[in-house]
């Protein structure tokens, strides 16, 4: 490993702020959804970074984009990257610094005019959210294989318009066949997006795997009647029946311990009225655990719970399954090189599972893949007062470097 | 009284029909939310049959309606009517009925060319339901003075427009004084909207109070974060919050027991994603009892609740109260009246409160005021299943009749 190879950090703070201006919104933040008109300009601004680091690009029927350096043989590629979409209130470094700082890898090894033995990819996918699109993670499940593209393409977003309608939209609906051919190995750099690093003083994460996650989406129908005149015995109220789940779910989790954690963050009710009982609610849970029989234990007692609501209520209750991720362990000598590497640096590191989901535990499927994590202040994630310090985004940066090098083969 | 004089029910119910097309919904129901085109509509027809009805017609600026037939000496008129305006989901009688029969009532009295000591008249009132603008009862309440009326212009709806804006656009904005002239009496006809009758086969009810209402809008303000990577602990989840709130004001109802009911009817989360921690949520309660010292008693330990909340989920709630009405006692006289004329009819009575709401309760601080209930079957309001039979809608209107011929000295 050559030990004076550094990347720039201001040259990746300067594409991190450019990019961020696509799609910003109050308070620093990025609202750009996947397939949206801002998703797509900030897709055009890293394929034009892309190009002018001399990478080829390609693009999937799905919208993956993979930007390759040719290596002194052909063959499999070594890959990173992430994905720039967004949640609508989102900040500026979840997905976008795993991109960008492939993409300042790329340019360190330009300017030192190194060649590696094998390619080098860096890859952005599609819709890793899900903030639109269910489920989340959609383009690595695609170009895994995972996922059908068929499948994909007729997802219906929030807004009642279809993956397939908005990739042709915005000119994403490339011709690179899915699933992909199979990287040699995968590396993904991102922000922690929980305050475990930050709060323990930690540089480097090395992420040993990825929580499973249970999305769900239940609705409930009951009887509309009028909020004065109808004795609270003779009620059918969906809007009960929803309190009564988000109180739940959080009694859950709480009583499971551990990594076990449960959100309700989506709801509606129907038709919506001070004063009309509503006659039907639909609300998500989110459930995530690093053991799945912990996990589905979560799953079964929510099911449980619902039948009793079900009963008690005299409503009916469907539950729709938007997501199902098994918990994934990364490949001990990747995280094993990725922990000596940053030692190696001076850099203090935890061994530590993803709470979120990420690109890599799809790829882990298919190649071995590891993570490496950089502090969140105070863990903030998802909202527009996501931070992470410019030392920690060099370090991070710099450990992706001589992760990458060595897997090249140009150490 | 006339033993001979009878409203005609068929009449009745071809104008209740014709109403009902109007704004009419899947199911039977209609949506003509106030001062919506729908509600337009409703009342151009309205007016256009007080006007064949030989009605002399004045509109005030909040858009109460009044239809007055002069008797032989001129002064204060004896009044009936109600509201046309509906919820979103809303059914075919519930107001309507109370304007119609009132409307039925003077072309009786018509086809039978008699002439009444005192005048009558059939108003209806703006925005009952609150559906759109809150308060609720907002007409009635300008009428008596309770409300200013620019206080009342100025309210901004739910799809952020004014009072002031849709009366004007809808030209219903019109020039008789508020508060009014004082009416001799007030008596409303209205379908019960609860099952009381309908369970234990009464024909008429005798409505000697109405509940007290306590609405408010609470707001929550947390931290929004990533779903997976919080720890339960560190949340500080508004929309945990929010199911809280619901799960709480059932338990206050059953434990507070006898008339109290507590309703959450609407909701919002923000952002409103999956996999998002809410950072803010809104949602109405709705409170009522006929006790005031009881309601007092609901509204406290709700504000109790809210403070525990704060602190214990380190959120700021802020509560703004949309709506607040003392229970009103109805004039024995007028209860009395009611009831002996139904009994002498062969109809079976009840006494027993409101508990909704209604344009009578205003009236009652300034004139002798009565309302007549008739049986909604299973007690089902605000909803297109809403149904009242025929021969009790007849009933219901005789009853109506005989009371009104005896207040106007017709009898």
């Amino acid at each position: 490993m050559r030990k004076t190879l550094e990347i720039n950090g201001e040259r990746l703070q300067r594409r991190i702020a450019r990019l961020a201006e696509i799609g910003a919104i109050e308070g620093g933040g990025c609202a750009r959804l996947a397939l949206s008109d801002a998703d797509k300009a900030g897709r055009d601004l890293v394929c034009e970074w892309m190009r002018e680091l001399g990478l080829e690009i390609s693009i999937d029927a799905i919208g993956n984009v993979v930007g390759t350096r040719a290596g002194r043989q052909p063959g499999l590629a070594v890959m990173t990257g992430s994905h720039i979409d967004t949640v609508r209130t989102g900040g500026r470094y979840d997905g976008n610094l795993g991109v960008l700082a492939g993409l300042e890898v790329v340019a360190t090894l330009n300017d030192a005019r190194i060649e590696t033995e094998y390619p080098l990819a860096v890859a952005f996918f599609t819709n890793e959210e899900g903030a639109r699109f269910a489920p989340d993670m959609m383009g690595s499940l695609v170009f895994t294989g995972v996922l059908g593209l068929d499948d994909a393409l007729r997802t219906v977003g929030i807004d009642g318009s279809t993956v397939n309608e908005n990739l042709v939209r915005i000119g994403y609906a490339g011709d690179a066949p899915t699933p992909a051919v199979t990287p040699r190995a995968f590396v993904e750099l991102h922000v922690e997006q929980g305050p475990v690093l930050d709060y323990g003083g930690i540089e480097i994460g090395v992420v040993e795997s990825v929580q499973g996650i249970s999305w769900a989406e239940i609705e409930i129908h009951g009887i509309s009647n009028h909020a004065g005149t109808t004795p609270m015995a003779l009620r059918r109220d969906a809007g009960w029946v929803a309190g009564a789940i988000i109180h739940f779910v959080r009694e859950l989790a709480n009583e499971i311990g551990g990594n076990q954690v449960s959100t309700v963050g989506r709801i509606e009710f129907f038709p919506n009225l001070i004063n009309v009982v509503p006659n039907r609610a639909t609300l998500t849970v989110d459930l995530r655990n690093t053991d799945e029989t912990l996990l589905r234990g979560a799953e079964s007692r929510l099911d449980t719970f619902l039948e009793t609501l079900r009963v008690a209520e005299k409503v009916q209750i469907t539950t729709r399954r938007l997501a199902r991720f098994e918990p994934v362990i990364f490949a001990p000598e990747m995280t094993g090189r990725i922990e000596r590497i940053a030692q190696a640096q001076g850099l203090s590191t935890r061994r530590m599972p993803s709470g979120a989901g990420h690109d890599a535990q799809m790829l882990a499927a298919v190649c071995p893949t590891a993570m490496i994590f950089i502090p969140s202040v105070d863990g903030i994630s998802h909202n527009v007062l996501e931070y992470s310090h410019p030392q920690h985004i060099e370090a991070g940066a710099n450990v992706l470097l001589s992760v990458l090098c060595e897997l090249t083969g140009s150490a």
